[in-house]
């Protein structure tokens, strides 16, 4: 322990770098009206942070590689070719965006990975195994589906022909997008195994705020239910039709949404949003011929989320009849929930310690690549908290000083993992 | 009366032609695909179709006249100079559509117009006055609101300045719009008044085919109230947000849905349908920050539409409270209830009687141009039966002898109006 704290203190985190990146990546794509940032993945605003962050990554000398599904690597190799052939300590999260976007979200990790092997190279020092920085390919999953891709595709749960084939909400082909912008790489993405995983995020969520906690450190994830439910009604005279006549898509909708907000407040954990929702012909005096929408489902617990799941195709069941539509659900995603690596959030939570911070174990309520690649490595996580727990808004909000005391954790547990 | 027989006998329908023009005019904007038609005010296919009307209009060698907002009148004239000065027993309808329409949504009641034309210049005679062929501008409303403008405007409704000044949902200046497509006119719409105005029109409803009538007898028209009404919430993460700290846009629009079906369900006479609504930003995994919707009301009974109005604002405003969410409702038309002139129904009746078709005398559920004309001048509408009550849709239909029918009854009417 000594030498390590030795040590540790010549290697230390440059906190004003860390902070600029984050202004400057948060730039790309940035409409200066809403202040909110746009990078969906495999678009040109997207690639423009990928050769920025490709960039910062050639700054530190490290040895980039993309694989077939575009994740970008950038390796800091340590001294022996001994110490070169073990599997690397992998920090990892992603750099794409949902519409009008904060700065933070998935960036952070990607940058205090950075920060990380920054302080080496500071320092002058080598890791005695070599510490990837991973950025993961469309993680928020909203041109193509399903999200967390880059890191699933990683941990073999997609494979890579499967995700080249993927057809976006804008009818592209998601492998033709990946050549056009130039990061369709030769690297088999199941070849990339990493000895141990680590991602930093803010929490995108209430909790650690409302308690006043500086870190969080999370011990498992909430699974995850993604559906697309197509009501099929017919569109009659609005004015003409008797209510008792109708088989109106967009009413049948709007039961389905009742129905949800009803499950989530009878159920202990679980969530439900209907975030998309689009309806046909969508005329004022014209009742919908069909009503287009998506099913968000999230519980900790795989016994009540299969519940909530259970209970809603039985209340479409019940509608069909009801309402005299026809009604056609398909699974875009479905991610059970993870518990994390015991060992590494002990770790976490002995680092927040050592370094004086308050802290809570808690659940991550978001998906994460973390829990892709907890599928083929130890994973783990620390949270830091989020203004007001607003995310996905350019409103999305951590303190400087917060951000850095994430930074700092991480840190510090990957000197203690590499047992330095 | 036997004099009028008599002469009637000699002006008589050309129902072949009629049905013919009703498959051409259905012809242009058509969709091979789907079978609808999609003529929205003042576009290139709509255009087309006024061409069509016109060059019609002058094989019947009529007097045609352009209004400012683009009221298209065909005039057949009488003898003398007395009668030429006499004011139009006027009969029209509309040739806009919704999108992907049926064929016989308005324009069957312009082309009996022509067919009643037809029917003098096929026996060489000219009636006492002049009959005049009218096609309103923009009766839906889809892309310009208010629906009914042309025949609004002729009503003195609106004037002539701020419909050309209304900006459609794609952006477009009406005035802009009606001058590209060359039917901007010179004639002053508020100069246009007729002796009297006839409306033939489908029902678009399912009463007189479930009572196995032929001809409707319309006696009053329910008045309409549209609203649009936008709410705005917070867009947070639907996995790390709990459900009691949302405020959520889409979630409280589909509560409105369900108190408007509530609503309608608990009155004798309301109709209430949400057939617009569009979420921001529109994807699965962020709760809705806004939802714009439209509400159409819909009551025979003025004192009921506006209790129903009123129940909304309040429902709004608790809503509001509830939800955490800031709401705005914008009215975009709002037409009392119609008294059709009892003098032209009973003319309408005996004529359905005198030639033994079955009949029930109804209100119209629909909005139709003879509800603005009836500020102005003694008017009365004639409804045939559709199929299935379906309109505003490719499977809107009328059997040829129903549609037959109901000319009948319009040149009779005329016939007796003009005292032939």
């Amino acid at each position: 322990m000594t030498s390590t704290t030795d040590f540790a203190n010549d290697i230390r985190l440059n906190g004003a770098v860390l902070l600029a990146q984050l202004q400057q990546l948060g730039n790309i794509g940035c409409d200066t009206d809403s202040g909110g940032r746009t990078r969906i993945a495999l678009t040109d605003d997207e690639k423009a942070g990928r050769d920025q962050l490709v960039a910062w990554m050639r700054e530190l000398d490290l040895d980039i590689g993309i694989d077939q599904i575009g994740n970008i690597f950038g390796t800091l190799l340590p001294a022996t070719p001994e110490e070169k052939s073990l599997a690397p300590l992998m920090i990892g999260s992603h750099i794409d965006t949902v519409k009008n976007a904060g700065a933070l979200d998935g960036c952070y990790g990607v940058l205090s990975g950075l920060a990380v092997v920054r302080a080496f190279r500071e320092a002058n020092k080598q890791p005695n195994r070599p510490i990837t920085i991973a950025a993961f390919t469309n993680e928020e999953g909203v041109r193509y589906q399903p999200d967390m891709m880059g890191s699933l595709v990683c941990a073999g749960g997609l494979s890579i022909d499967t995700a080249l084939q993927t057809i976006g909400t804008d009818g592209t082909r998601l492998g033709d997008e990946l050549k056009r912008i130039g990061y369709a790489g030769d690297i088999a993405p199941t070849s990339v195994v990493p000895y141990e995983y680590l991602e930093l995020h803010i929490e995108q969520g209430p909790i650690l705020e409302a308690e006043a906690k500086q870190i969080g450190v999370v011990e498992n994830l909430q699974g995850i239910s993604w559906q697309k439910i197509t009501i099929q009604g017919n569109a009659n005279h609005a004015g003409t039709t008797p209510m008792r006549l109708r088989n109106d898509a967009g009413w049948a909708a709007a039961s389905v949404m009742t129905f949800l907000r009803e499950l989530a407040a009878s159920s202990t954990n679980t969530l439900a949003t209907v975030g998309s929702l689009k309806l046909a012909p969508d005329l004022i005096n014209v009742i919908a011929r069909s009503a287009t929408f998506t099913v968000d489902l999230r519980d900790p617990d795989e016994q009540q989320l299969r519940s909530a799941e259970r209970r809603l195709q039985a209340y479409l069941a019940v509608l069909e009849q009801q309402e005299g539509v026809k009604i056609v659900s398909k699974q875009l995603a479905r991610f059970e929930p993870v518990i994390f690596n015991t060992r590494l959030v002990d770790e976490i939570e002995t680092s927040a310690q050592r370094l004086g911070f308050s802290y809570r174990r808690m659940t991550s309520g978001a998906g994460h690549d973390a829990q892709m690649i907890a599928r083929i490595a130890p994973a783990g996580m620390i949270f830091v908290p989020s203004r007001d727990g607003i995310s996905h808004n350019p409103r999305e909000h951590t303190d400087d000083e917060q951000l850095l005391n994430g930074a700092q954790v991480l840190l510090d547990v990957v000197l203690q993992r590499l047992e330095m």
